[in-house]
C-alpha cells in the first residue's frame, strides 16, 4: 500500500477550520483508494510567532523537509501586521518556504463554475462566457528575490532600489511548465510581459519563443501586463494558460481570482523540479470570519486534490475529489458567500460542506 | 489678449482625425474667451519615421520646447512593430518626451459617465455605483528608467535585469501632486505599492506618510498592487485618488480605464514642475478604425481641456469644454462604440461629435 507523508501547516485565521475538512476528505480518499496519508501538523505564521517566537520555526521546516508534500492553510492577520516586515508571517514563512524548496512553479487556476456566474463582478454576459484560466506564475525569482535591493544616498536624494532579474534557465523552466499545462488543456499560452520597457521581459519573450518550438500544438501569444489587466476584465474567456513572471503573476492571478467572484473555491500549487510542492488556497486567512464555522473549505480541499495530482501522483484520487466538489456545488450545499444575499439563511457550515464532499467520494 | 503657443503632435492612426476636432473646439474657445492659440503641427511616431526617418525628429522636439504645452494624439501601429524596440514610436517618442521634459506627474481620470454604465465590463450594480477615480502615476522614474538595466552572464545562466529605483524627492513630488488633487476632489488618497516585497515600496510608503502630514483633511490609505487590481473590479467606487509608481500606475490606470468601458472618453495629462505638460487621450492609435471618420474625438477634446486647466491656467475655458462634452453625451450625439449594438445605425461621425461640442461652447 502506498504510504505518503504530508506536512500539514494550517496557520492562522480560517486555516485550521478549513484544514480540518481537507483532512476529512483525505481520510475518505485513503479508504477508497487504498493509500495512506501520515499527517504531521506544524506551527506556521502568526500562530508560530505566538507559540514559538518565529513564523517558520526550525522544527516546521524540518517537518516539511521530511514530507512528500506540504498542505498549507493560510497565514497572517492584523495581530502581526505591526511586526517588522522581515518577521511577518507572509515574508518570514511563505517567501522563505518558496525559496528554500525552490518552488518556482506556481499554478493558480481561476474558473467560473456553472451556476456561480452571479458571484462574478463582471457583467453577466462576460461572466457566462465560459471562463477557465490557469495562471502559471514564476515564484522564486524576479523582483521578489533579485539582488541588489536596498537604500543609498543622502537627504532628499536618498533612494531605494530593487532588482528585477531573470536568467534563461529560470525563464525556460517556468515556460516549459506553462506549455506542458497548455498541452493538457486548450492548447494556448498567453505570456504576459512588459517587453516595451523591461530588458527582463525581452529575455522572457525570447526564451518563451524558444520553448514554443518544442510544442507545435500549442499556440503562443504575448501580451503587455497593462493590456492583460484590461483583457481579463473585458474578455477572460480568451485565455487558457497565462504565463507570468513573479510580480506580474501576483497581479494577474489575483485579478483572475477576483474576476471569478468565488475566491473560496480556488486552490493553488507551488512546485519544484522534483515534484515536491506546497498547496494552499488562493484566498487569505480571512480573520474577520475565523472561528465561526462559516468559511468555505473548498479551496483547501481543492488544494489537497492538486497535491494528490502533482506531488503524490494519484490522478484518480484527485479526480475523485474534484468531481465530489462539483457534485456538491451542483447539489447546492454552499457556504453563505456563494449564495445570493436573500438565500443566506440556507447556508451550509464549513463542516457540512466538508461532509457533503466526503459523501460523494 | 492672452496668446498661447501649442505644439500639436497628431501622430498615427486615429490621431489626426480626432485632433482635427480638438482644434475646432480650441477655435471655439478662442472666440468665446478672447484668447488665441497659435498651433504648430509637428511629425511624431510612425508618421515621423516614415517621413523624417525617426519617431521624434529634432525639429519636433524643438517645436515642443518653444511651446506652452503639447497636445498629443496617439502613436504606433502594426507597421512599425517590427522595428528594433529603441526606434519604435512608443519608446523613441513617448518615453523620450516624458523624460526630456521631466513630465513626472501623470493624471489619468477614469469615470463612468451617467448613461454609460452599460458599456462597463463590470456587473450592472457595480457600474452604477458612482465610479470616479483619478489615477496619479509617477512617469519619469521607477523601473522604466532605473539604471542599471541590461544582460550579463553566459549560457543558460545568462540573465537580464532591470532596476526599480525611487528617491525621496521623486516620491515626494508625485505624492504632493496626489494630495493636491485629492484636496480638490473627495479627500482620499489610496497609495498603491507592494511594500511586503519591495524596498522601493517601503520608501514610497514612508514618504507618502510624511506628505500626508501636510494634508490633514485628506485621508491616506495603502493598498498592495495585487489587492488593488481586485478592488478596482469589486468596488471601484471606494477610490478617489490612486497614487502609483510608474509601473503600478501603468497597470492600474489601464485597468481603471477599461473598467469604465468608455476608453474613448478618457484624457490624460503629463506635467512637470513648471506646469508644462503633454496632453493625450488614454486610448491608443486604433489603426483598425483609422481614416473612417468613426473614432470618438472626446478623449482628445478632454485632453485639450486638461491642457487649458493645468498648463495654460484657463479654468473657465476648461470647464466650458467639459460641460459641452457632458451636454453632448446627454443629448446622445455619440460615436458607435458608445451605443448598444442595435442602435449603431444612429451613430454620429467623428466630425458630428466635434461639431456638437462646439455648438455647446
Ligand atoms: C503575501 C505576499 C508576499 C504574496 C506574494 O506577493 O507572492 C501573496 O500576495 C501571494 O500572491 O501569494
Ligand atoms: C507605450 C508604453 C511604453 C506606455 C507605458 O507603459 O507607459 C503606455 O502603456 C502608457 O501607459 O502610456
Amino acid at each position: 500500500m502506498n504510504q505518503f507523508n504530508i506536512a500539514v501547516l494550517a496557520g492562522d485565521g480560517i486555516g485550521p477550520e478549513v484544514m480540518q475538512e481537507a483532512n476529512k476528505v483525505l481520510d475518505a480518499i485513503a479508504q477508497r483508494f487504498a493509500v495512506s496519508f501520515t499527517r504531521n501538523a506544524y506551527a506556521v505564521g502568526g500562530y508560530a510567532i505566538d507559540t514559538e517566537g518565529e513564523a517558520l520555526p526550525a522544527n516546521t521546516l524540518q517537518g516539511c523537509e521530511n514530507a512528500d508534500a506540504i498542505l498549507f492553510g493560510s497565514i497572517g492577520g492584523p495581530k502581526w501586521d505591526t511586526l517588522p516586515l522581515e518577521q511577518r508571517p507572509e515574508r518570514a514563512a511563505l517567501l522563505t518556504l518558496r525559496s528554500h524548496f525552490d518552488l518556482f512553479s506556481n499554478l493558480r487556476p481561476a474558473r467560473i463554475y456553472p451556476g456561480m456566474e452571479h458571484l462574478s463582478p463582471l457583467r453577466a454576459d462576460i461572466a457566462a462566457s465560459g471562463v477557465d484560466v490557469l495562471v502559471v506564475r514564476e515564484l522564486t525569482s524576479g523582483i521578489y528575490f533579485g539582488q541588489p535591493k536596498g537604500r543609498d544616498g543622502e537627504g532628499e536624494e536618498e533612494y531605494a532600489f530593487d532588482t528585477m532579474r531573470y536568467s534563461k534557465r529560470e525563464i525556460r523552466r517556468i515556460a516549459v511548465a506553462a506549455f506542458e499545462a497548455a498541452q493538457k488543456r486548450r492548447g494556448k499560452v498567453t505570456s504576459v510581459d512588459k517587453a516595451n520597457v523591461l530588458v527582463t521581459s525581452r529575455l522572457w519573450r525570447e526564451i518563451t519563443e524558444e520553448v514554443a518550438q518544442d510544442y507545435p500544438s500549442v499556440e503562443l501569444e504575448h501580451i503587455y501586463i497593462d493590456n492583460a489587466t484590461m483583457q481579463v476584465m473585458k474578455n477572460p474567456a480568451q485565455f487558457d494558460v497565462m504565463l507570468c513572471s513573479n510580480l506580474f503573476g501576483d497581479i494577474i492571478s489575483d485579478e483572475c481570482a477576483m474576476m471569478t467572484g468565488s475566491m473560496g473555491l480556488l486552490p493553488s500549487a507551488s512546485m519544484n523540479e522534483d515534484g515536491f510542492g506546497l498547496y494552499e488556497p488562493a484566498g487569505g486567512s480571512a480573520p474577520d470570519i475565523a472561528g465561526q464555522g462559516i468559511a468555505n473549505p473548498i479551496a483547501q480541499i481543492m488544494s489537497a486534490a492538486m497535491m494528490l495530482r502533482f506531488s503524490l501522483n494519484l490522478p484518480e484520487a484527485a479526480d475523485a475529489i474534484e468531481q465530489a466538489v462539483v457534485s456538491t456545488l451542483e447539489k447546492g450545499v454552499l457556504t453563505g458567500e456563494l449564495l445570493p444575499a436573500n438565500e443566506r439563511s440556507r447556508a451550509a457550515t464549513t463542516a457540512q460542506v466538508g461532509d457533503e464532499i466526503v459523501r460523494h467520494i
